[in-house]
């Protein structure tokens, strides 16, 4: 067993509000992350793949095939938007770091080449604040409901 | 003369929207960076302060001062912010990188201790992008008038 | 089960000195860390916890707490401190990176929110060193005996 | 338990090519990676051990032992080289990121200090493409054959 | 007077070998970089343009087209290449550090937008090993005759 | 004229107390980095170096012969040290930054090759704090008298 890590990176905004909690609550809650009109953040993927490596390769999965698949499933529909009001694989959704990760996770598993499987998703809002998932015990609830 | 360079971070949102340009300008021009409800980024903001050092203190400015200077000047007023609507000193200004390092130059120019003067400001949106200022040539025109 | 991580930062000095070596032990096996007056580090600490996003609020644990809780118990002791003299919970302790995050882990584990649990305590000392514990194997004996 | 985590440095040019593949297999397969007068990498290996913390000495295995280890076994021989032409124990094996890792863990595995074992070796190509591997589910067979 | 700064990278093998000195001289001069089957790096380019910021954009140059510019002139003829062999500029030049500032510099001066200028090009060979050049005293003269 | 950097990391512990200040003066100026047992850092200084590139050499000076002159003059006398105590060069000097690096400019001006001049210092003491020097306006004056 072998593991790779493909590094992606993106910009968007975000506002964390909760629908089922007050507006003090959130203000509480969220602190300056509550602000009505959003802020934003450089964040970086690292996308973890295990597998064997083929021996006619030297690979465990195709870097360039991984790449394009992180751009075309994730990059391409969050970077430069507004993850509250542009991408529909969000509505609803919360975007913390935890439910972002949570949220590509399903993006990407099951997509990968034969043998392959997803062994972690790691999320750095900053340098100082991350989210990793592993697929353990069932797939994270991401939905808030009011 | 001696250089000191105080380094602070904070995170906001944009939109890169010019007043006198037409809707499909605006496209051209800035690409995704025009995106209606906006994207954001971690900034980097590097401010470079020229003096002599005192020999009682081996010092040239109190960095504390320096930092507690421009936290109450700018990352106070544009951390988690939206820049486009929520700051009042860029009310008018296009927030690119160059019209952000100029408009945070007119804030701190001419606050800092006696004896120092500024001498650049870097700001950092992404590890790839920086634009820096050294106050020559007159006051930038961050204002564009429609 | 989902993982978050918050990094924080502090600076310190030390001296890598056991009590139950001779000095010439010493010498030879910590060389400059054994130096009498002691040396320095930029310390990054990286704390991780586990535990289920509340659909409530798309959050492990609310970052700000867990800021909070290192800061206080770990930061506010150790930031700008001689890790042989100055700091209660580290008497008697050779403040190598094993031992300073086996200690580190002692006064976090127990005080997170409910629901969560510590997961990994990582230490860099340089960008080059660095130690890292999970909680296996029983509580590490920090302290030498003479 | 304990882990800790030295990273080492060289940079190295190789070309990716296989034997068993065609020409146009291999373009196609490895893209730039290709070019027959090869290309290089500053690379970057972060070696990690566990162990129990000996509780004279404060440490799970003498750094600068592991440090000599490093150096002796991995730098000194693929530092400043060509990994298709310079390198012994790469002689047959295309020099991949997994391919790399695996071949290195072979020449450190069994040679750390009593009580330690190898827990994992990271290499990274780039910031952007990392391998890493634990020793699990026996050898990795490196040598394609033609 | 504004500055911007774009950084871009690649990677690229190469040799240091001067045509005018003899292989000892090459060996004592270049140690491990005279290596015959070459090395490599990730290199770190980081482009400066001056000029003034255009009330209506905000910008002083669009940065999209400085990026094509610096990918057309440079990226797309060094990356994954073997500096010595691949490079029709490079042809008869070391490409030591400061050779390659050079050339590019000479790739990119002169096809900026109009009003901009190139202030500076910085070459990062690794973390530690960086040259720039600002364009003073003339050209500088990249080739060695025997 | 080209510009080279070298840049090299030594780590050491360190008091600011200025001897004509009274206790209390001296709390308020440094705060906690007037704790009396000292704390420490990774510093990391950047040294560029000015001149011509040598057409037979392709180099402005032999860079390992700038990084044996930078660990003589300086990382050997300073790395794993305490700057109050252990280093001859910076007795009676209040080891701030700016002092570490006028008194560093000392040790290396008028020793490089022929032709090459020092050009810049930078020195970090953390990645918020750094100070540089460029030798401007006679010599900086690092010792305070009583």
């Amino acid at each position: 067993m072998m593991y790779i890590c493909r590094r992606v990176e993106f910009c968007a905004s975000h506002r964390l509000h909760s629908p089922v909690l007050s507006g003090t609550e959130n203000e509480v809650l969220y602190g300056r992350c509550n602000n009505p009109n959003g802020h934003g953040h450089n964040y970086v993927l690292e996308v973890i793949v295990a597998g064997e490596v083929a021996p006619d390769t030297g690979m465990v999965m195709d870097l360039k095939k991984l790449k394009d698949l992180l751009e075309e499933q994730i990059v391409d529909r969050v970077d430069h938007k507004n993850l509250n009001v542009d991408v529909d694989f969000l509505k609803g959704v919360i975007p913390t770091t935890e439910n972002l990760v949570a949220s590509f996770w399903k993006l990407v598993d099951g997509k990968l080449s034969p043998g392959c499987r997803l062994h972690e998703m790691r999320l750095w809002e900053s340098d100082n604040n991350m989210a990793f998932y592993r697929g353990e015990g069932g797939k994270v609830k991401v939905h808030s409901e009011k």
